[in-house]
């Protein structure tokens, strides 16, 4: 398994980069390499400061970056050999399995589409993110805020992805799939959500419970929560909030250290054909090393794959 | 300042509404009159059971009841004697000051529309909710759940009537502006939003401060905070449920104390002709106290008034 990791990319890269993927190297598998890619002379002196000699970490030049605010169709068509780029490249060329980046989060969303492609029959790839549940475990939530805008048919297919990715990277046998709604009750919500309820429960390849709302999120309700970009961006950012408040309040608790975004490590791409995730702008090493765990076992899950052949089917 | 209040709405009436009429009675000032409206020989016991014989609290009768799952505008009509009409009618015969019920949201909206009717020149009324800050007080958030499906002019008068309200009930000289948005930057958001942002910007009689995200929500970025109702329902409503886990955790803390509804007392209807506030289903007798003292800090401040002066003036 090959783990492509952008260097250049988040608030604290390379450094906090080079010491994630140092402490991922340490943790996972034998099989699992990772493939650091940036700037050589900025990475190989960093690997021999932390006192890496492993070979379980191979460097891979880039020449340029794509900065944080730069405009992600622009800056890809004009750092060819940007770390993104060249990430991308190698997810699409085979030479990895999944590639994962902290950096410009519009330039992994462009990418993605640009360089592995959208799978055929999904209208839009969804950015998804992980909801501690207080029984245990995560739920999945998408859309994050890759399509401020959706339509009905679209939500429809986020509720089967979203139901593959639970089934084979959480194992969990039949997902159940919730729509974040104002009600519990079927005729309940906006013109969005009501046409999107119809077509979730006539949807026979998922396992729709109805209606979940906003107090749902934490409890056992849902394994998959669909809700729009902007629904799911604005809770996404609130229980982000959330943790850095009882953080900062010095409050420790198992269930809430679990809203930490480190721990999470980063959102998947999902719909596109390859593994794609994007992390934290402000990831620590922590978090650059939990993404590159996740990036392994949607790898090893084939969730990529998974979801090609369940809409090729369609 | 004659404050009504519907003794047979919540789950828990009419003994938590009795309970917290006479709560409130003890603690508001002595030309304050809490009316109760409901059945005549089910509160008389109740007042008499917690031994309350002052003259504070009046009782008027009202036959019939609304209850929570039925029809909102069915029920008005079917039920003129029923106690949330029979609010509404001394609301707009100017018998009382000021209404707020526990019971049925969906008839306390219809009600006010139906009775004291909307201001002229507002587009559709809000039901507003409290949001507390980190850095102590609270900002109001407008629209939580009466409309679903929002149009840019009626967000854009959410943030006035927003304005209004913390200027004359909280006091506050000027009050920010922020519109909930997937992003800070200007461009950023959803065919509502992007619009949105525009008519806030160029209006003259709000302080605009732009975009604010879901993590702005607790921290002292904005007074005001426009969203359509489908966003505010589902933040107020995961807003809760924190709560809720905290409290069940035995975690306690002053700011996140200040979550709790029963603190809060209730929401605002604003953009009708007269203070209107719809408590929570579970009202417990705190929560029904603190409604009255709400809906008196509305009637003091004359908001209906002071919204109907502002956009008659347009």
């Amino acid at each position: 398994m090959k783990i492509a990791l952008d260097a250049m990319g988040g608030d604290f890269a390379p450094e906090a980069v080079v010491e994630g993927a140092i402490l991922a190297a340490e943790t996972l598998k034998d099989e699992v390499q990772i493939i650091l890619i940036g700037q050589e002379d900025l990475i190989h002196p960093l690997l021999q400061k932390h006192g890496y000699t492993g070979s379980r970490i191979k460097v891979v030049h880039a020449s340029q970056v794509i900065e944080m605010g730069e405009h992600p169709t622009k800056a890809l068509t004009q750092k060819p050999d940007s770390s993104i780029a060249v990430g991308y490249g190698m997810l699409a060329s085979k030479k990895a399995d999944a590639f994962c980046s902290a950096g410009n989060t519009g330039a992994m969303l462009v990418g993605a589409v640009f360089s592995v492609k959208q799978v055929e029959g999904i209208l839009r790839p969804a950015l998804a993110s992980f909801i501690p549940k207080l029984s245990g475990g995560y739920g999945i939530m998408l859309d994050v805020g890759a399509i401020a805008d959706c339509k009905p048919e679209i939500l429809d297919q986020f509720g089967l992805i979203g139901s593959l990715y639970a089934q084979y990277v959480f194992n969990i046998d039949k997902p159940r799939v919730g729509l974040m709604n104002l009600g519990e009750e079927e005729g309940k919500g906006t013109m969005l959500t009501q046409p999107t309820h119809k077509l979730l429960k006539e949807n026979k390849h998922i396992h729709f419970i109805g209606n979940i709302e906003g107090r749902d999120l934490f409890n056992d309700k849902a394994d998959v929560i669909v809700c729009d970009g902007f629904t799911g961006n604005v809770i996404l950012k609130m229980a982000e909030s959330i943790f850095d408040i009882i953080h900062e309040k010095k409050i420790t608790d198992p269930f809430f250290d679990r809203f930490n975004y480190e721990a999470v490590g980063g959102s998947p791409i999902l719909g596109v054909n390859g593994n794609a995730i994007i992390g934290h702008g402000v990831s620590t090493p922590t978090a650059i090393c939990n993404m590159v765990h996740l990036a392994n076992r949607m790898a090893e899950a084939k969730i990529a794959e998974r979801l090609k052949k369940s809409f090729s089917a369609r």
